[in-house]
């Protein structure tokens, strides 16, 4: 006797733009329970309406302590709130780490409920709240431990950017760098034309609202189709090749833009030494990620033994191929499943060469 | 701005019976990762063929060490073994704990790496391996974190009962009388019928593989077109109500199916005094309850106190409604949302007239 199951698991969810998210108090739910990053709470607590039935917890989220110490905090306080399985939304509002941590509690208490995700950086609105994807560190490994668990929806309001500073809205503008990169040349347009409006006006305004809905649509054009990451050769990945094991041994110093950008330089650098870009577009590349007063230079990225560790957990990641995607052009790319140790090499000799020259 | 995604994660798993499940040796991986019960480990490593490329990992399984600490053991052996995402299937041999927490870790580890699980116990067999539910317990509760995490397939072989007591295998038949009480008449003739044969032949034999063959069949109907329980009216929660709680208070000294069947009694009685079943009908259960030396008698399911708490846990998990599956006759239930306190308290003074009886 033998016995197969098919089945399929539909899944829906909804991102939408909202001049006023914290308006989720009008969400028609009995009970709110709001887990919520403790300085955005310090900030806006005045525009959360707080009655008898809403319980909140804060957090204080940090990379390092994106782990399981805090994911047990907010699933005693799920416990303690005798939280029902099935109609009492988790309301998570905060950056990338507290949304990462929040969707992987949801996902595992009674096998899952549901939860809505309100992002409060720029980086969050355009990446943690786009795609599935729910983590905690551990091993001292970024993402060890996740999920694919939908919310309910996103609420995307990019007045909150408004109150971040000058660092951390370069951490977002990281992640539109590089999808613009190895997807999107008019992005890249974008942001290479309008550095000063969007830093000063902090992402307020129409530009800021042109490029926020390109990444957006952007990155769920990527996602939609692999949502469960079945191909692991993914443009998205650019950035993440060598970075996620240095930003760990940097944890809190280096944040994940920075991070991610210094790694889509390195991989540009490979790109122009495999001969896949010319240098007028490297130079191009190198110099928006300066535009917006992000790293170029650090030396963990210049240091060959510590770039081949990181590439072997990725490659474990990548079920043993590197997939590095490689820009061919401004706004393109392709996966690579080579790269020798001269070629790396020289691609950090080229990085150090245009820190140096520019 | 808003955008929505709505895809569908295509599921399939099989199981199958096999009379050496242990050949998984002839499984086609490179390097085999097990994660393996101890006690089951003892009795059958000479059958298990070890090569320079088996990684062994053995686990200690009670109820009481179903927990994070377990689960990260686990957790750190993948780890330190750098199992790939994809290509390197965990294979998990145990009995019910063990391929819960090992599903569990499986489903969270880098977002979820393949498994295979090997039920080693006919309570196992016929349960844990049949569904995609993984599990680990928490905050004194059972199973209060866990996944729907389908494993590559499940391997069923019988002839590991041979080496279980007859205290552990009666734990097992307490989930097929479970099973034939709501949804079988010809699964609960077959173990009304064949008590003494499936017990001394430790359910080897025709009568034996018929009675595997119907429960895991049975299971899967029940479970395969509500694999994620969208609908919380589940037959097979009967048993599962009351017994959650009190197999925690009791945890490593009642057993699974034995909190189970006393659930499975105390909700008969419940449907004999809302007059669902007969006296006749009630008494058979009990009877066959007795006949395979499986507890009728436990003071705490005679705590109308505890009872309660018990069952507003179990509304939490279905979200705010208790669900009581009660029988109707043999081999069929319904769904039941009310019960008094009068009605448990009948139900109660009942089970105890049954077991003063008889």
């Amino acid at each position: 006797m033998n016995w197969k199951v098919t089945q399929s698991l539909p899944i829906s969810f909804e991102i939408f733009r909202s001049q006023d998210a914290l308006s989720f108090n009008k969400i028609d739910i009995d009970r709110k329970l709001i887990v919520i990053d403790l300085n955005f709470y310090n900030l806006y607590c005045d525009k959360i309406i707080i009655d008898k039935n809403t319980k909140i917890l804060t957090i204080e989220c940090l990379e390092s302590t994106k782990d399981w110490k805090t994911a047990e905090s907010i699933l005693d306080f799920f416990e303690k709130n005798d939280v029902l399985r099935r109609s009492e939304p988790i309301i998570a509002i905060g950056g990338g780490v507290l949304l990462d941590i929040v969707g992987f509690c949801c996902s595992i208490y009674r096998r899952g409920i549901p939860y809505i995700r309100i992002p409060t950086t720029l980086l969050s609105l355009i990446d943690a709240s786009i795609g599935i994807k729910t983590s905690i560190n551990h091993f001292n490994r970024r993402n060890r431990f996740g999920s694919f668990y939908p919310p309910l929806y996103s609420i995307i309001d990019n007045q909150f950017i408004k109150t971040q500073d000058d660092r951390q809205i370069s951490n977002g503008v990281a992640e539109m760098i590089k999808l613009s990169i190895v997807t999107d040349q008019e992005l890249f347009l974008l942001l290479e034309k309008n550095v000063k409006e969007l830093m000063e006006q902090r992402f307020q305004g129409n530009i800021a609202n042109q490029t926020i809905n390109i990444a957006i649509g952007g990155m769920l054009s990527q996602l939609t189709s692999n949502l469960w990451e079945t191909n692991l050769e993914r443009p998205v990945d650019f950035g993440h090749s060598f970075s996620p094991i240095i930003e760990m041994k940097n944890v809190d110093d280096l944040l994940h833009g920075e991070a991610v950008i210094l790694d889509c330089l390195l991989s540009s650098c490979i790109a122009f030494i495999k001969n896949m870009i010319c240098e007028d577009v490297l130079i191009r590349i190198f110099k928006l990620i300066q535009s917006y007063t992000l790293p170029t230079y650090h030396t963990d990225f210049f240091d060959i033994d510590l770039l081949n560790i990181a590439l072997s957990d990725t490659k474990k990641h990548r079920n043993g191929n590197i997939f590095l995607p490689l820009p061919t052009a401004i706004g393109s790319c392709n996966i690579t499943n080579n790269l020798t140790d001269p070629e790396l090499l020289l691609a950090i000799l080229k990085m150090k060469e245009l820190n140096a020259r520019f």
